[in-house]
């Protein structure tokens, strides 16, 4: 976690998965607002080899950075997954995200799915809708996003927000 | 596994790992034969976060591309660690290994640890040393080659030589 949590901090919270990698941009405003800025997925063809949408994965994200200019990017971290092949394979498209981040010069945070849930909800094991229901309120969104990778995205990012001030508020700041 | 093995096909083994990824350069000749060029490690520094390592992965890996041009990249599988840390680090690494071999053009293949010793010693649960002098005799080497990770990855290089030729053989060619 770094950087000092002003008016408009741009966070962009990233959902790294096999099928999409997913991206929400948010704006924190002050107190415990925020507006929401974009959001969607990555999506790669299935056909192609893990190498070539690896390749395809750091581009869009490329992409991403130079359009939303964030000033701290927060990955989701990996927790668990009962399937070791599908732990591998989210774990390489998030080294390529990581990696891309710091070669570009964006500061990155983590969260575990568990600390999101937590941070939005109160609760560590909510519901997926209910933590859905939760960003579009937080966003002022009349309808939760679609799909699902670019909601839990959102959460990430309003997660660091939130996160970020109150290690600034432990610190006197 | 892709591309036609002639004379001097050169084939660039890695073997990524937390601590430091293992790179060896060795060229097919004709027959069962071998060319040793290069090996060593790619090591970044402890106190740096996980992105700037990665980032430095990706740089270090652009340069010894562009130095040896490889026909192929053959990169270790991933195929079980007991700690689910360890296997994550490892894991984003080897993604951002295959990224930069799929952006820079470069053809990668994979083998698991069992499919080196197997193709080298006849048996795939074969002792370490027993591989690293493998690997030694036949790149006619008078010492085995150190660190370990460097080892390594000349054997999965010298395992995709061979794997190589047996795909083309078995297809007529």
């Amino acid at each position: 976690m770094s950087g000092k949590i002003t008016s408009a901090t741009r966070i962009m919270g990233i959902d790294p998965g096999t099928a999409a990698v997913g991206f929400g941009v948010v704006d924190k405003l002050d107190g415990d607002s925020f507006r929401y800025v974009n959001s969607g997925i990555i999506q790669t063809p299935k056909h192609l080899d893990a190498p070539k949408r690896l390749a395809m994965i750091r581009q869009d994200m490329n992409v991403l950075l130079e359009d939303f200019k964030p000033d701290t990017v927060a990955v989701e971290a990996i927790f668990f997954f009962k399937n070791a092949k599908t732990l591998v394979q989210v774990a390489q498209a998030r080294g390529v995200i990581l990696e891309v981040c710091a070669a570009s010069g964006y500061a990155t945070a983590e969260y575990t799915p568990m600390q999101v849930k937590m941070c939005l909800t109160g609760f560590g094991r909510a519901e997926k809708s209910f933590v859905q229901n939760t960003v579009a309120a937080l966003l002022n969104l009349n309808q939760i996003i679609k799909p699902d990778d670019a909601s839990d995205a959102l959460a990430i990012a309003v997660c660091h927000a939130r996160m970020s001030v109150t290690a600034l508020a432990s610190k006197g700041c």
